[in-house]
Formats: C-alpha cells, sequence, structure tokens
C-alpha cells in the first residue's frame, strides 16, 4: 500500500521518569503484506501503565521493548489489506500490534470485534484487557462477598472504575481512592461508588478511614506507595489484596518502603499478584459480562482521547501521573 | 495444695525492646481446685515470638495480656489435683496456662498427652504449635512441589527446622537462613538442608543468591525485614510466601519498609498470613506425621532449655534477639 507510515521507537531507557525524549517517532513506508498476511490501519493505540516496565531492562514477565524497537501496545484497527483467509479488508480488529499508524501482522494475534455491540474503542479498555483486569483481579483473586468493604485506588481509571461498579453489583461498600476533586466526584456521582478519598489532600489516611468504619475486605491494588501502608493498618482478617500495579514506583528512583507488612500475618491477610494473560480461559466469560454491562448501560466509563500518534509519548508520561480521566486512547484514524 | 506458686506477670508495655523490667515476677498461694477444676503443676514453659505481640496495646488477632496479667504461653505439665471427671492426677498434658508453676484450668484448654511416645518437651515444639505451624505454612499455604527452591528464615529455630526437613521430604531444594556459623552447620549437616546463608555475614546476599541458582518458589518468612526484600528480588513467577512472623520488626521502633513488594505483580507472588489456631481440622494429620517423624528419627530437633520460671523473661528476650539455638524452653519441675 502506497503511503507513508509513523511510529514510535523506544529510543532510550529511563533512568527514573520518562522523558519524551526516550521516544523515536519515525516515519516509514506502509509495509506490504506478503502471503499469509494481514495489514492493519490502527484507529485507536491503547496507552496503560503496564508499558513502562517494558522500558526497563530488567527481569520481567514479558520481554522488554529492545531500544529501537516499536514500543509494545495494543490498537484497534480496521483490516486494510489481508492476504490471510480468516481476514477481510475492513473487518475491525484488537491486537498487540504497537504504537504506529499501520501494522504488519500473521493474523495469529489479532481478534474480530463486532462494532455494532459496543464501541469500537470500549474494546481497549472496559470491554478489553483492563475490564478483564479488573474482573479477574476482583473476582478471582479478591472474591469479595456481600457486605463487604472494597476500596479500590485509581478509582477512576480504566481498571479501577470497572473494580468498583462490579463490586457494587455484588452489594459491597466500596470505597475509591483517586486523585482530585474532580475524579472523586465522577467516581461517587457516576460511577455510584460510596465514597471516594482524594489522596491529594494533606488529611487523606484519617478521609480512608472514615470512609472504611468496617475495616478493609478488598484492596484493589493499582498504586502502591504510602496508600499500601495504610490500608494494611485498616485490613480486616482474611483481607485480599489483588495486586495489579503499583504505578506509584514505576518511575521512582528510591522505592517506597512498605512498613506495615507485618499486619499481613495477624490478620492473615493475603497479597497477591496477577497478570490477566494467565487466566485467558476465563476471558470469555469476562468480555461477555462486561459487554452486556456497557450495552446495557449498567457500567459507565470514562476516556481521554488525544489525537495522533505523535501525542502518544506526552499522553504517556502524563497518564503515569495521573493526569488521565479514565482510560487513555490514543486516536490514530 | 499448700506451697508457693510462681508467677510471671506483664509489668509494663514494652516500648521497642523488651527488658526484664516489663515482667514481674512474684509468689502466691498454690490454688485449690474448685469443682471442675484441675489443677495443674508445670513441667515446661514454651518461649514462642508471638508472645511479643500480645505484650502490646494493639489490635491484633488474638487478645493482649492486660498489665498485672500472668503471661500468655503454653506448657507441659502433671496434672497435680483433678475435681474434673476427664483429668485424673498424674496425667500429662498440655496447655495454654501461663508463665506460672502451677496454674488451674476447667480442662476444656487441656489436652492429654501420651509422654511414652515422644519426649514429652517436644509436644510444645516439634510435636506441638511450632511443629503444627511449620506443617501447614509449608503444606496448605507454600504448596512446594518436588525439585522447586524452598528458603526458610529461622531457619535452626522451632518452625524452620521442621520446616526445612518437611521440605527435604518434599524433594525440594530447601536453603534455610540463619544467624551465625553454628546454626548454618547445625542446618545443613544435622537437618539436612541443601545450603544454609548466614545473615550476619556481610555478603549474605550474594550467599543467598549462590544457594538458590534456579530462583526461589516458596519462602517461608519467620524474620521479615531486609532477608524479604532480598528473596522479592529471586523469587520465580507464581512464587509463593507463607507469612508466619517478623521477628526482625516486632521490637522496632522504626520498622523497615519493603521495597521490592513491586515484584510480585510481575511475577505473581503470593504473600500470605496464617495462624495455625485458623486450622484446627488441620492438626490431627500433622502432628501424626510430625510424632511419628520424631519417633522415626526422621525429623530431628534441637532445644535450649533454661532452669526455672524466673529465667523466663531473659530467655525469651534472647528468644527475640535470636540467642536461643532450636526451640527455647524454660524447665519448671
Amino acid at each position: 500500500m502506497a503511503g507513508k507510515n509513523m511510529q514510535v521507537l523506544l529510543a532510550s531507557r529511563p533512568a527514573g521518569w520518562v522523558k519524551e525524549s526516550d521516544f523515536r517517532i519515525v516515519e516509514t513506508e506502509i509495509p506490504t503484506p506478503g502471503e499469509g498476511q494481514v495489514l492493519v490501519k490502527n484507529l485507536y493505540l491503547s496507552l496503560d501503565p503496564y508499558m513502562r516496565g517494558r522500558m526497563n531492562d530488567q527481569r520481567s514477565y514479558a520481554a522488554k521493548v529492545e531500544i529501537g524497537q516499536v514500543m509494545t501496545g495494543e490498537t484497534v484497527g480496521e483490516v486494510a489489506e489481508s492476504r490471510n483467509p480468516k481476514y477481510r479488508a475492513g473487518d475491525i480488529v484488537a491486537g498487540r500490534v504497537g504504537w504506529q499508524n499501520y501494522a504488519l501482522s500473521d493474523g495469529s494475534e489479532l481478534r474480530k470485534l463486532d462494532p455494532k455491540l459496543v464501541p469500537i474503542s470500549t474494546y481497549l479498555g472496559v470491554v478489553g484487557m483492563p475490564g478483564v483486569t479488573a474482573w479477574i483481579g476482583l473476582n478471582d483473586i479478591g472474591q469479595p462477598k456481600p457486605g463487604e468493604t472494597v476500596v479500590v485506588s485509581a478509582a477512576s481509571g480504566a481498571v479501577g472504575s470497572v473494580v468498583g461498579q462490579l463490586a457494587k453489583a455484588k452489594d459491597c461498600r466500596v470505597v475509591g481512592v483517586a486523585g482530585g476533586k474532580a475524579k472523586c466526584d465522577f467516581v461517587v456521582q457516576e460511577l455510584g461508588f460510596d465514597a471516594c478519598v482524594d489522596h491529594r489532600t494533606g488529611d487523606w489516611q484519617q478521609a480512608l478511614a472514615a470512609a472504611t468504619p468496617k475495616g478493609i475486605d478488598v484492596y484493589f491494588e493499582n498504586v502502591g506507595g504510602a496508600l499500601l501502608d495504610a490500608v494494611l493498618l485498616r485490613c480486616n482478617p482474611f483481607a485480599r489484596i489483588p495486586l495489579c500495579g503499583m504505578v506509584s514506583q514505576y518511575n521512582a528512583v528510591d522505592r517506597y518502603g512498605v512498613q506495615n507488612l507485618m499486619m499481613a500475618v495477624g490478620m492473615r491477610i493475603r497479597l497477591q499478584g496477577f497478570i490477566v494473560s494467565d487466566h485467558m480461559a476465563r476471558w470469555p466469560e469476562a468480555l461477555k459480562e462486561l459487554g452486556q454491562g456497557v450495552r446495557d448501560g449498567r457500567i459507565k466509563y470514562r476516556e481521554t482521547v488525544t489525537e495522533g500518534l505523535a501525542s502518544a509519548p506526552r499522553a504517556f508520561i502524563g497518564l503515569l501521573k495521573g493526569e488521565n480521566f479514565g482510560k487513555q486512547l490514543v486516536k490514530l484514524a
């Protein structure tokens, strides 16, 4: 296909905070699919906190991005050309094809989407990886029971907003933690959480205590740091803490030291890290419930969308700082 | 019964390290059992790290000891007088009757022991609460598989020594961590661990790495602090960390901050606190296996025994400092 492609490459490994100069934007030719291949024209790029880990040169559950490689990431796109019998031009697909306007794929990593069911952008959020992450982390690791208190950090974000709404549907008391009044208002008034603690206020620890009068039974961890310490002090016996992420620590040079882990002994707390891709067997059930919730309007969501691939590095840095509101997307076409 | 009793009371709540002056030793009359009661003459008192928590005025899984109360603790004793049909004078019993030479009990908290089966002191150690703690924490929380690497801290202690021997019997690679060469030699040469890291040497972190070339699958946590941080960096995917205790932190005014908890996300590590008394249904199976192991000589153990109740406060402080070697007991009669 004639024309120009644009790609975002990893230029250097960040030491501490990511800088825009850690990325390099390049123009290349739009590639031509070979036998069995599909050319995808990307429409939306998803930005997610996990991508920060891929920029590091360290042992992790997934391969790091090499210097000079296209940044890893999921997109929703349209098949522009296909030499793969499973796909036709015009098909809407999702896949991990990276930060670029056009991508070649052998099709194995793509899944076909139904654009009539829900808005296609939601396949990168509430009806995609972040939504399934919330569903699995809450249901399979958090295991909330009616009447229990569930606390979720990054509560207005792509994962946290789903966690809280699912927990409300299970008749839990749901308390969010978010940065700023606007996010907290949204979490309570739009998403229906019982309360939301603004961690940017000086008395957030007292606010957390006031919002959890019966203690905490499930804490869905997206943030880490001082919040985890405060939560540990309020955990009830047999509390569960799904460890989904610790975004406050991803750029930290001096990591926060968690001092109250000793509470986990006496209170028999379970802290458990998980990665959504380990649980593929659970995806269909999760996606069905989330898709129905979005169609019915029972599950609400918010998106922050920037325009054009060149905006991705700055938007990603903003995501890590909590400047986004809801799911962070880049509209590519 | 005529004569004098001796009791150790909690005199003050320690701020930081326990001092001998936090205890008060008093002489009282030996009490006379009422209807349904048993008078127990204690023979051995068990000293265990958990007792430190009972001295604090804080929320915990078990009632704290009040100022002026007899310190809580388990003993093995002989029934001196009984007005309870379930017990006869001369019966050997174990129970949580406190730091005292004689104790009254309604019998509900006592269990009869067979003194011919194993040495009676072991009912406070390997064939008692510490042994069952090891058994449940390793089997039910740690869930080691053959070929996996199991690391256990306080490896020569009452719990750790059993953990390692049980893990060896499951064909795991077993690495202990202990303080000093004598304990490390014992752990390897007598208990049969594959290796032991002396945390009192300057290069213990390198020694831990060298002893765990395939990473760590199970870490049985008795100690907390910097060791946990070092272990987190070496955990394999899906590692399990039974949190049994964190003795390094019990007297800490400034608690150690664990910086590497973020590893639990990417490596899907499960950290889980537990208390042996939550698992009463598992005790009979555990005690049977442990008792047989001691009788057969397959499970080895070591005891440090001080003489007389007045030695208990100092021995307890020594236990918290790791001065004991194996199970810490006080011989009362």
